[in-house]
């Protein structure tokens, strides 16, 4: 089978649980109202409304003996049509009135009316014409259901399901609505499928970086500081350090110049870049009681990286001029939409502006590519690049011929530098094609990280220029880079990713240093080291306190440590330690005694080489 | 003479040429309406009204000839006094609608009216006694005018002095009154102090940091963006970044912790620290447009940090517990207010907070006083400290002997680290006692800089705690600390400070290397030796360009890059340059050839150490 008949196969398997789950809850709550049941990522839900009963897990386990009774039935699926007034009285007939007002909506209105609806869910033909006459249904065993399918041939052909959660819903997503019940499950082609996806979910929960966040000591938020807004304590703000370092590292090797801008702007520079009609609802806008001039609070760098640019006349030898910085915008999410770290209100941006001539965008845009690549190789994550292009609509703005060079010179930077690439046509930005890099992380999901976009359209509108070898005077192509993306979500990513046991030269504490008890000698010993260690640049976590050294052990076990060492008599004696490696980084068992300084040593090599997985 | 009796000297010449000035205008222009004419820093000004006739820089030959008549003449200042009633005929009597203005307002309000005007103006007891039956008068010549006085014995005793400029300026400073002409000069007790005075003012022109900001590409205004926001340039930024990396690493050798905040809060943060009610109106209020929250953006730190410590229990073995960030505040200034660094509304600040018992409140200050001065030993500046403590008044809140404790512990501190300090007592913020650290720049001209405060008040608002050895809850202590202060303002001061001939560690460009021609081997070899200086972490220029050695030469100089050197045959034959090192650099004229290694370590050594000045 072909990924896409596979695709199209878990697509109907889920698609008919829907109808299962349906028919189970109307023989156990036979009153029951329906309301839509879709397909969505990694299973299917139903909307229902049991006239003010509430369900809860525990009336799943019930759920599912139902469903599996109609599954063992193995009741094929049937399809069959009817006028849609003859639909509608069906729907009247048995007292479905939430089906009735979408047929009846239908019969009025045309497919246009129910755009808050997947088609699939309206028995209409995929191709949306909008004069309805006739709607399709599916029957299995007792239970008919207004649909479009497809379906799998019998009840007996869903493989393996687990109902998950339910949640309330408003009734087509409108808070004037009565609000519903959905009923969410999750369904795979094999059971061995299913329970891989469950253990990820177990495994996923152990590492929600909020989480982490809290039991690590990373970052907090404050009630009186507001939602969204998060504040990195010492630990959060090591790990954040480090990342930006890494990444800042990467543009100064790649010729990137830094640069510092304010936080706000006048908004006029925004109705020219045009942000102000593209963003004006997402900016914080900012008063000033001194002035009449109208503030906001940057949601993007560009406008004023070219600022900069147009500070100075700039001639073809000055070309690539690349800016960069790392720096904090801040666009206002609805507060509903917020949490952890994954979206934030504050979004921190490892930002870039590269200023180039139209044969130089190969050249730029490759090394981008290459930051890229170095950074996420050194993070252990695998990249999947989408190559944003323009379809053949008239949206796009700039020269034609630019886009297709440009789009060219990405396809074959992409082949060179071997990226796992796809192509999506009607996926460029207005002003210019781009390429959008995905990272897999330790759990296998994908996360949308680093971006490269170019850009025909805001040097026109700030009218960027620079002379041409010729004299004449021309406007330069403006390339757009963020390696990590937003820091912050990026974090809630990495956190994920590396369940908190973060490699040495992001661990917020590289190395602890136990004493085996309270005794001078003993914690002068232990200081001493700790001194030396810290010169060494290392960040070092000490612990004289008065408690066992198993309970030391494990308070470093717990604080995801790479590397403790005990201290006591021998060790004073020897000048030699036996450090314990945290788990995960341990590759053999062998543990011998290592002098003090190449301890240390291997450690600061171990921090300045960035190495992800090691033992000593 | 003591040195306040050589301030009261100075002090009486500047107010003697003041009603000099006044008496050679009137010589000039009879008809002269006189305002007021006080003594300022560095000379004085009078207010006149010439019904309309602008004065400009040409008539000042034409007053200080008068003056110097005046001067040379002799003529005894004499003191009287007159009945306020007696006083108000005179000013009518001689057609001075200003003074009559002033002492009606005194004779029916009493010295308190008059808290727009320095009280010697009024010829007022100094006591502020606010029944006023009686003032005095000044008589020179044919020139009397309400005055307290003191004067010199007469008009030949008043030094040098020379008129600088005249500018607009509203009767007592209301924009409803009519504008007079403000006529400034600038006096000293000797011609060769004025000399002096002048010289600085000359080379400081030279050094005005708006001009070198232009000239140097430092950074740039736009009008897109607003007065107030200054965007750093590439070279602007790493000058930014080299201050701010020094007094960070200062943060880390004593034991801090860096940590990241959002530069928003919601506005109850402020209600909570009490400075909501103080810095209201000097706020930048921030609109959600999808929350009903309020917010604003920071004008301080504080408070942001106060919630990271109190997100965990804290206990005395934790303590003190030291934050750092650099970070940008914003606060809301009068556009007029705005003028290149020294003033913006983008406040970025290297700020601390020390959370600390009350037996640590003397190591942690001990600290942060030798932070500051490596900070300005380092920078080649010379430092003042204002020790800033209470008076008898009771706007000052915490236990008192808290405050007396503290007091003792930095005046000891001050005399162990043997700082030139005062006291000002009545100088303390309301919240605790303060070090305000001066430094003075390489024209003489002291600046406010550093700041180390004492804080009782914010603890105890945000209930910050720790548990005490005895299990008690007590409320630490915190020391408030910023090195450079405000990172825009310290740029301001140390560009003029250096002329903008940076040392090698903060230069943007350290080396730059000039080919001799356009030849492929030369510009190799070039590009190699920047190649090779770039990876030993320096910032190298090329030029290659198609212009003649002397004119690369001489464009060096104008970017003031410290070394230069010249590549052509001899250099590429004998791999040894003879590097030209920037003027105020040289301490000898010797320019031995040196092999290029030798050469660019000697560069990376200098650069690590932060020498400020120095020769190959």
């Amino acid at each position: 089978m072909s990924d896409q008949e596979q695709a199209d196969r878990l697509y109907a398997m889920r698609h008919s649980l829907a109808h299962i789950m349906a028919n189970a809850i109307q023989h156990l709550w036979p009153d029951v109202k329906l309301g839509v049941g879709p397909v969505v990522e990694n299973g299917f839900y139903y909307d229902v409304d049991l006239g003010g009963e509430q369900l809860s897990a525990d009336d799943f386990v019930r759920i599912e003996a139902e469903m599996h009774k109609i599954i063992k039935a193995a009741e094929p699926f049937e399809r069959f049509e009817m006028p849609i007034l003859e639909a509608i009285a069906w729907a009247r007939d048995n007292e479905q009135p939430y089906k009735e007002e979408l047929l009846n909506d239908l019969q009025r209105s045309g497919t246009t009316i129910a755009k808050d609806l997947d088609s699939a869910e309206l028995g209409l033909p995929a191709d949306g014409d909008s004069r309805v006459e006739k709607v399709s249904f599916y029957r299995n065993g007792d239970f008919t259901d207004l649909c479009r399918g497809p379906h799998v041939p019998s009840t007996d052909k869903v493989g393996a399901f687990k109902l998950m959660r339910v949640a309330g819903a408003y009734w087509r997503g409108k808070e004037s609505n009565p609000q519903m019940q959905r009923v969410y499950g999750v369904a795979f082609a094999t059971p061995k499928e299913l329970r891989q996806y469950l253990d990820m979910l177990e495994e996923a929960k152990k590492r929600d970086h909020r989480r982490l966040g809290q039991e690590l000591d990373l970052f907090v938020f404050s009630d009186l500081v507001g939602s969204g807004l998060p504040l990195f304590t010492p630990r959060g703000t090591i790990i954040r350090d480090e990342l930006t370092k890494f990444a800042e590292s990467l543009r100064y090797a790649s010729g990137f110049e830094r640069v510092a801008i304010p936080h706000i702007t006048k908004t006029e520079l925004y109705k020219v870049s045009g942000h102000w009609d593209k963003f004006g609802d997402e900016l914080f806008l900012v008063e000033s009681q001194e002035t009449s001039d109208k503030f906001a609070l940057k949601p993007m760098n560009c406008p004023h990286h070219n600022q900069i640019y147009a500070s100075r006349p700039r001639s073809y030898r000055d070309l690539p001029i690349k800016y960069f910085e790392t720096t904090t915008v801040y666009r206002d999410e609805k507060t509903g939409e917020l949490g952890g770290l994954s979206r934030v209100r504050s979004i921190s941006q490892d930002d870039s502006h590269a200023y180039c001539r139209r044969d130089q965008v190969e050249l730029v845009v490759a090394g981008l590519i290459g930051d890229v690549q170095s950074l996420y190789v050194t993070l252990g994550m695998t990249l999947r690049a989408r190559l944003s292009f323009r379809d053949a609509s008239d949206k796009y703005l700039g020269d034609a011929s630019l886009w297709e060079e440009a789009q060219a010179t990405i396809r074959n930077l992409a082949e060179e530098n071997k990226l796992q690439y796809f192509e999506a046509e009607g996926e460029a930005a207005f002003y210019g094609p781009k390429i959008d890099f995905m990272a897999t992380d330790a759990l296998g999901r994908e996360h949308q990280v680093a971006t490269v976009q170019l850009d025909f359209v805001q040097p026109e509108r700030f009218k960027l220029e620079y002379v041409a070898e010729d004299g004449s005077t021309q406007r330069p192509v403006m390339v757009h880079c963020a390696l990590l993306g937003s820091i912050e979500r990026f974090m809630s990513v990495y956190i994920e990713h590396t369940a908190g046991r973060f490699p040495v030269w992001v661990a917020p504490e590289q190395v602890r240093i136990i004493s085996v008890n309270q005794e001078a000698p003993t914690v002068d010993f232990v200081e001493k080291m700790a001194a030396q260690a810290r010169k060494l640049g290392l960040r070092v976590g000490v612990d004289n306190s008065n408690e066992s050294v198993g309970k030391k052990i494990r308070s470093a076990e717990v604080w995801k440590v790479p590397y403790t060492v005990v201290v006591g008599e021998k060790e004073m004696a020897s000048g030699e330690v036996v450090p314990r490696i945290r788990g995960d980084m341990e590759v053999d068992s062998e543990h011998e005694p290592r002098q003090i300084d190449d301890f240390l040593e291997t450690v600061v090599n171990e921090s300045k080489s960035r190495v992800t997985k090691t033992s000593l």
